[in-house]
């Protein structure tokens, strides 16, 4: 028997319609003679009011008991889904975080990490006929702490489910019914990917796609769980994630992404000497401040400069940091240009295919498009853009890369 | 050092303001240097609006998620409690039913029962200075499926918290002030008592007074663990429920109660050897039939007939088990009067003092007012009465047996 880990969208639980539109889903499943396990989310049911009756009783209310009201969404939301499921005269049965055995480490930086997971109970309900629906996203910890995995939370739930009772494969119900080449929204022409390999869409992810989270991708790779992204409400054929594709059409390049608020920062030195890579981003790191591209200019004629790049949200922080650090830090001066964005490609087909980049480069610079850093991995360029040219950027790659032909 | 365990009321809960002022007050004890419990009750914070949504998804959601979804009201309101209480500066631990420990029975017939708690939890967190707001109500089965107490949940737990930490006394918070000679919104001069027994405040429960749940009392009067009922938002002194008490100025009724819509139903007999009170009251309580008072009367010169009493919600279902089961029970009629109250007065000095009841029955007599049942139990006698007369006889009572004098 086949057995499969629906994780379900906000979406899926909004209304009670929408949930027995998601219940009459699930049994479908359950009718091919599936095993199905529902991982919901956290939903907005009731979470906005009671954080804002903690709030009203402190203005920082502590971490353990925000997150103990929290929960109770996730888990609110399999109840009534089970009920909608009853209802319809099929067995179902809700699973919080502690029922389910999910011991998770203590919470640092806004989640815990799954530990492990009693993927036993789960099975037990499989025999009488059931379908579970488990509450996402929480765990507890060795001090029996409600602990949240923040965010991707629920995506993470549903792989490691998945794991603990060998389940053939993770479906995430998403808002669009798969994983596209580019935001459909904004490039002409995006087309769904009849599959990706999980390290194309850790860095999709990495890169803003909110299709799956990538602590989600990096637990299904590493247990080699496929992913299958589709719609949270039509039954169409979605995207496959898995280890190995073939290349549909000999693709290099698989998907444009961008991200918008991107912020420079320059800190110019005196001497190569008083330079110290390591100071700079430890000092950042220590304070909160999440860097992304890193760019290091040493020329003979002119003095060295670091350059790296942070989203908006860090901004404050960051030139507080910088000022309190200044003499330990050496460095002569800091300046920082806003306004810009990132876009990348992404694509397994890089690593074999060198001059990926190069092509990059020539269209952005044939539609004018002025590359202010550049960044590269195996499989992904990002450059750094004005935020004004960056949908163009996007759209002249899609087509330069034959994205926006027909791809079957 | 003192242990404590409150048990809050609903009103202690019922708004941000409120849920300050609890802090307060519990804050207060702690300062006494008192180690403090609170057991919150579940509380209408989102109970109401869940329940609607459930029952709009199925018309009879099943009792496992419907009480998984109750549940997450006292967790909720104990972790706001906690916030409160941490905002002003002191430690607060909240633990819902399974971080607890609170094992109990399966659910049947609307509540669960308590086995076994871990008071060594509260025990931990007492170390830390810190004061524990438990969900009161509340447990987890052996299926480790949430299970609800029922009608005094909070009560029960928080006297088996009180028994499993070794705790001084239980504080009951109420809307009175403490446990009254009779309601003071309908007996005149009803006077506040300064102790009374377990026993009479069983009666007393039992009797409509919804001051402590019966359940509560009996586990404390198991343990010997005394209860102080006091005002939850006064700090006056309350009622003091222990196991024995001196009697203040030689009351030897302690207090007069009394329930409305009562209903007398009387079934007769074609011959003595045709009636059978066990066949007739087995029979109702097979079919959740509650029965009060039962009264036979059997002369030799008229035909055998039983009465017995029930409770306007059980009418419809005693018509209907009656009715199916006329031929089996052989009695030749059966009818009944509505329109009845039941009038008691409880007191431990019964027990050395005949002729109390003659002096009720006396009392009543003067008052015109006409007795349709009694039944009588070593410290109650309890009257039926039509229900317009239940005040006035209330009252009399009240007044006849010293009630209404100053007690201090």
């Amino acid at each position: 028997m086949i057995n499969i880990v629906v994780k379900l969208n906000e979406k899926n639980l909004s209304t009670p319609e929408q949930i027995g539109e998601t219940a009459k889903r699930l049994i479908e499943e359950k009718k091919f003679g599936r095993n199905v396990v529902a991982v919901v989310p956290s939903t907005e049911l009731i979470n906005g009011s009671l954080e804002k009756i903690a709030f009203s009783l402190s203005d920082s209310p502590t971490e353990r008991e925000l997150d103990a009201i929290h929960s109770t969404n996730a888990q609110i939301a399999a109840s009534l889904l089970s009920i909608a499921i009853q209802k319809r005269g099929f067995r179902a049965h809700s699973l919080n975080g502690w029922q389910l055995g999910v011991r998770t480490t203590k919470k640092t930086a806004g989640h815990a990490r799954i530990e492990e997971l009693n993927g036993d109970v789960i099975i037990e309900r499989f025999k009488k006929g059931e379908i579970v629906v488990v509450a996402g996203g929480q765990g507890v910890d060795e001090e029996n702490d409600i602990t949240l995995l923040g965010d991707g939370g629920s995506d993470t739930t549903a792989v490691a489910v998945a794991k603990s009772i060998g389940a053939d494969r993770v479906e995430i119900y998403t808002e669009l019914d798969g994983v596209y080449t580019g935001d459909p929204s904004t490039i002409q022409r995006a087309r769904k990917l009849k599959d990706i390999t999980y390290d194309e869409m850790l860095e999709l992810s990495y890169l803003g796609s909110k299709v799956v989270h990538p602590r989600a991708v990096e637990l299904a790779k590493k247990f080699e769980i496929p992913i299958v992204v589709r719609s949270s409400t039509k039954n169409v054929r979605g995207t496959l994630i898995k280890g190995e594709i073939e290349m549909e059409k000999n693709l290099i390049v698989r998907g444009v992404a961008y991200e918008t608020d991107i912020i420079r920062f320059t800190v110019g030195y005196e001497s190569l000497e008083k330079s110290s890579l390591a100071n700079l981003f430890n000092t950042l790191a220590k304070h909160h401040v999440n860097v992304d591209i890193i760019v290091q200019s040493v020329m003979s004629e002119v003095k060295p400069t670091i350059s790296f790049s942070i989203a908006k949200e860090d901004l404050a922080n960051a030139v507080k940091v910088l000022e309190d650090h200044k003499e330990e830090l050496g460095f002569q001066f800091a300046d920082f240009e806003v306004g810009l964005a990132k876009v990348s490609i992404v694509g397994s087909g890089m690593v074999s295919n060198p001059g990926v980049a190069a092509r990059m480069f020539a269209r952005l610079c044939k539609e004018n498009i002025p590359v202010k850093m550049v960044s590269t991995s195996e499989i992904k360029v990002s450059v750094v853009v004005p935020q004004d040219d960056m949908i163009r950027a996007a759209n002249a790659l899609h087509e330069e890369f034959g994205l926006a032909e027909e791809l079957v």
